[in-house]
């Protein structure tokens, strides 16, 4: 057994937190909200010496500039470098107001911006930091980190969502001995659904070619490929043993279940 | 011979770019005249092959909480933790002003943050991710960095000034074979003054002991030291062969003076 505390990885989603038409525009009031529902959990969490941490999508911030300039394909022309700075720049604006959310409810929230603690090598990890994250969570910060620009050896740049951190953080965590329970996807919708709109409780590798062909294009805007991206990262982490949640951060309270093991609403995915 | 550009570390003061009376206050005026000046200087600077890290106090912004929370000393008390967490997003609201300013001027202007980028112990440096400044460089970005609260596996946290860090990155960067030219201090004074409130032009070891006897508080609001520390920094540099400008960025034109190669005004701090 681990002498570490169990962790969850809570993915608050850009479409959700973020209205998805107007650039760089907060839904304040639903971040607020799920912020509270972190922050009700809390005792909960200490009382089970359990950890979090929080990873956002970009929504209308880091996303509609990185669409622009292309930036998950790296230095493609000569606007390439300022495009990754201004992408970095918005991925970082949207990381400032979740962690400014979390310090009003005296979460004391830090940033783990994987545009600092990562680099690549054509998109596949090359160097990292994580020993920073490590010593965050060893002295009670709560690392908030999301999708963001990478600086990469070979392409220049290129871009991370917030699937892809926080699956890689999984991994790593759990190779340094650190127990990963569970992903949080928190949504703008039900969870999965199925071909009659409704919401599938159990995914797993068993059922998914049937839901899969349920799966449209999901609603709001991301260069990074929304809700098959976010299963298929989910089942790949099955071999790992990290479960994960997808659920609606629009019904009440329905995370705060979620953390604190009371019944929520949404998709489980889960090997059997 | 270095196979990489020579650099130029460039120290904006926090006492210059923000209001130093009142809390968050940025001087927008004056950093935008100072960017554009560095961004005017952009064309010499490629031409000569030379490269910048802009480095900036923190003023207003991080000094604040960091000194109701005594940040520096580490978790002192039970609200050390969150003030931590204060201090680095103070820190972060600031660089992310400087970054955009930059942006504006269409410099490639990258987040380059102490606080995910190195960790100290008992204040000295223990861990480092020294690479992605290298990285950031070598790509053509520009990184901007600043004084920082540092995790620290001692103490809990700690805080770092510009100057330490804008020091330590030098020194660093001249063990991996990258030459670092010169600091250059831009700040709200003419430059050191002597006793008659003369700027001394030339600071040397061997005139130092008379100057400073009369150099006495700094003005402005600076949990880190300002003046004194400053000098002491410089003068430590030179055995290291990093020359120190310390200048006015209130004089018309006098920074892009400065990284242009022609006349400027303020203190040279150098070997002889």
């Amino acid at each position: 057994m681990s002498q570490h505390h169990p962790l969850t990885l809570l993915k608050l989603g850009g479409s959700i937190i973020t209205d998805k038409d107007i650039p760089m525009s907060l839904r304040e009031d639903v971040l607020a909200d799920l912020v509270r529902q972190i922050a009700d959990a809390r005792n909960y969490l200490a009382k089970n010496q359990e950890q979090l941490i929080i990873g956002h999508g970009q929504g209308s911030f880091a996303h509609m500039p990185a669409a622009q300039y292309k930036t998950m394909g790296g230095f493609i022309n000569e606007e390439s470098v300022l495009g990754m700075a201004i992408v970095q720049d918005s991925a970082a604006q949207l990381n400032r107001l979740v962690v400014h959310a979390c310090i009003r409810h005296e979460l004391p929230a830090v940033t783990f911006a994987p545009s600092n603690t990562l680099i690549t090598r054509e998109r596949k990890p090359a160097e990292f930091f994580l020993s920073l994250l490590e010593a965050y969570l060893d002295k009670g910060l709560w690392p908030v980190t999301g999708g963001d620009v990478l600086l990469d050896y070979e392409q220049g740049c290129t871009i991370w969502s917030t699937e892809e951190v926080l699956a890689y953080l999984a991994i790593e965590l759990q190779k340094r001995q650190r127990s990963v329970k569970r992903i949080i996807h928190v949504t703008e919708v039900p969870g999965v659904l199925d071909e009659t709109g409704a919401v599938v409780p159990r995914l797993t590798p068993e059922n998914w070619p049937r839901v899969k062909k349920a799966i449209g294009r999901t609603k709001g805007f991301d260069v990074t490929g929304g809700m098959l991206l976010k299963v298929e990262e989910s089942l790949g982490l099955l071999k790992h043993n990290v479960e994960s949640l997808i659920i609606s951060g629009l019904e009440p309270n329905n995370l705060y279940q979620a953390l604190v093991g009371k019944e929520w609403r949404g998709t489980l995915v889960t090997a059997r």
